[in-house]
């Protein structure tokens, strides 16, 4: 099982400093884990993630479930060998794809019946089945299985979802626990937008004795004051000797934010999936690359970023490849994107070390253009 | 000017070993040079073709002048500064592109009236305006624009090809010498499949003072016999003291044979767009990573290849990655052929020196699995 040391407590907010170690090594928290859907953090080499000084990434157990399956992740010995990364990996349960990707999932007592998304053949995941998955995939910290849901939702909804995750938490954890205990198993917090539904089912989780608790259903689609008044809400509530994961978000912004409220581990699509996009982050706001003003500039992504694309490359290259969708611009711009959310919780971790968090915050700030803040 | 060093003409055959000095460096021929068409080898980086120990690259002229344009080029110094390359680069001259890419390309006694594959836009390139733009893209190889055309043309239309391409390849010649005679300006034998019209071309082109020859024409739809009928009739007639180079060639099997005919230059998109359909060179023949029985194999796609994708990564890997169409497909398959095809031509140059071409050949040819060679 993992150990989790709590290096340090700011005194100026919840922030804290820790570390997780794992059979693959040792993470330093608050940490953002890029996530490699398919068995690839897109375009990136582990040697690429290396370099971004990435040191947990995350896989999706939906997506390896279906492709490519796991007889072959079996046969090659678990994900870590199958795709080159020696490092801790993290994997979901599926959760979320059912809720965002699957055709037609049917939420029932005993699991989830769904469609793949990409053949429409006809699948079922019990909680035991999903940790049997991650089992194979051998992940370093496999997430329960979750019942999710989009936003709005009613309370009735929302605490249907709950009750039937705590149930499918304490079966994933038996079921973890009969087969040795391998690796670690997290739970999820859900409760929908309602404060006391989130109480209640972190104090039904916390009577499992999980190694790390995870808060899920946050960044689908509810206004962004809420989703902070829930992390707010529901971050005190988990035990202060455990990782704290809030799944699935989010912009810099929100990882600053969610920080300040005691969060341990991020994880979140954007950086990858905008930069495929041509959006680019910077420490003064984000970039489209594609726009005009870039066509002659000579300067790199952001002045003060020391990412493999920003040492070699100009705006106006990057915004060639874009514009001529050249397959290169997507691993230029993954890697500036990764490095910078990787590099923004490095500035954290310094920060909440030197008890300077707060100054952090408030230079974070400031540095962003008013326009580029506002576009977030 | 370019300096052309003759070290060794193979005993065996017409094979030879040199060197071609420019600007930016050294390259020892025979070589291939990838094909970075819109200013990046698709997929790859400057870093990944050197590791893949390329020398010298490509980039379409016609390509550029479109996207991102010379304004740009311009401004940003030339393509080497523009892309990230420091080592030598030629330019082809837009006339392969006429014929086979832009919409409506009208060839007149001036030049060629064209619109643009991409948005429809008119141009106009005449042999001058191809040497200037070169120039601002600043190559260290020059071409000639010519006229390209494709497979059967009558004998009349060989013949107005070759009177044009003569035409102007003394008006690119004199723009050249007129501009300053920077880098180096290459001329380019057409002649269609007519050996006599070959002939016709070559020594029209030899009154030029021209620092090395192309062949153009070839590879345009006609049988493998008969390009190797007109490259072996044509190679001679080309002086041996300078650089000559076959356009656009070919399979792993025509380098062999074309450097064995006295060939010292090739290109072709062949390795990375292959790369990108899933079709890998191997020195056993092809392999087809999409196909099922690769699915649950740990080796590399080749035992006895070096390149990163091979050091590090499976072919069950691999064709996960192709069927899932993630990004990272294309640059691992793209790394692996480019190497595979420098590789070749080391393998070549080195067998030349050690006046054992012949038994080179023979190896090459005896290695590959039949069924392999057969599908080439």
């Amino acid at each position: 099982m993992l150990t989790f040391d709590l290096l340090k407590q700011s005194p100026e907010c919840r922030a804290r400093l820790g570390t997780i170690t794992t059979d693959h090594g040792r993470i330093t928290t608050p940490i953002f884990m890029p996530v490699g859907t398919v068995g690839s953090v897109k375009a990136l080499t582990s040697q690429d993630l290396e370099a971004c000084k990435a040191q947990i990434i995350l896989g999706n157990t939906y997506h390896l479930y279906l492709r490519p399956g796991c007889e072959v992740i079996s046969h090659m010995k678990g994900l870590h060998r199958f795709i080159g990364w020696d490092k801790p990996m993290l994997t979901d349960s599926g959760g979320f794809q059912f809720f965002s990707l699957a055709k037609l999932a049917k939420f029932k007592d005993e699991g989830v019946a769904f469609q793949s998304h990409i053949d429409g053949s006809r699948h079922f995941f019990s909680p035991e089945k999903a940790v049997d998955i991650q089992m194979i995939l051998g992940s370093d910290i496999m997430m329960s299985l979750d019942w999710c849901m989009g936003y709005p939702a009613t309370e009735k909804q929302a605490m249907e979802a709950l009750e039937k995750t705590t149930a499918w938490a304490n079966r994933g954890y038996d079921h973890w626990q009969a087969q040795g205990a391998v690796n670690n198993l997290f739970g999820i917090v859900q409760g929908g937008m309602f404060k006391h539904l989130r109480t209640l089912s972190a104090q039904q989780l916390l009577e499992i004795n999980f190694p790390g608790f995870a808060i899920g259903g946050l960044s689908v689609g509810e206004p962004k004051d809420i989703m902070y008044e829930m992390a707010d809400h529901t971050l005190p509530l988990l035990p202060a000797h455990k990782p704290r994961y809030i799944m699935g978000v989010g912009t810099p912004e929100d990882l600053v934010e969610l920080t300040g409220m005691g969060c341990d581990m991020f994880d979140c699509v954007m950086p990858s999936r905008n930069a495929r996009n041509g959006q680019l982050f910077t420490s003064f706001g984000k970039v489209n690359i594609a726009n005009e003003k870039y066509r002659f500039d000579e300067s790199p992504i952001d002045d003060t970023c020391s990412c493999f694309t920003c040492k070699n490359y100009s705006r106006s290259y990057l915004r060639h490849l874009h514009k001529a969708r050249e397959l290169l611009a997507y691993r230029l711009h993954t890697i500036h994107n990764i490095h910078y959310y990787l590099d923004l919780m490095a500035q954290m971790r310094h920060a909440i070390e030197k008890d300077a968090f707060l100054t952090f915050k408030k230079t974070f700030y400031a540095k962003r253009e008013p326009a580029a803040t506002k576009e977030n």
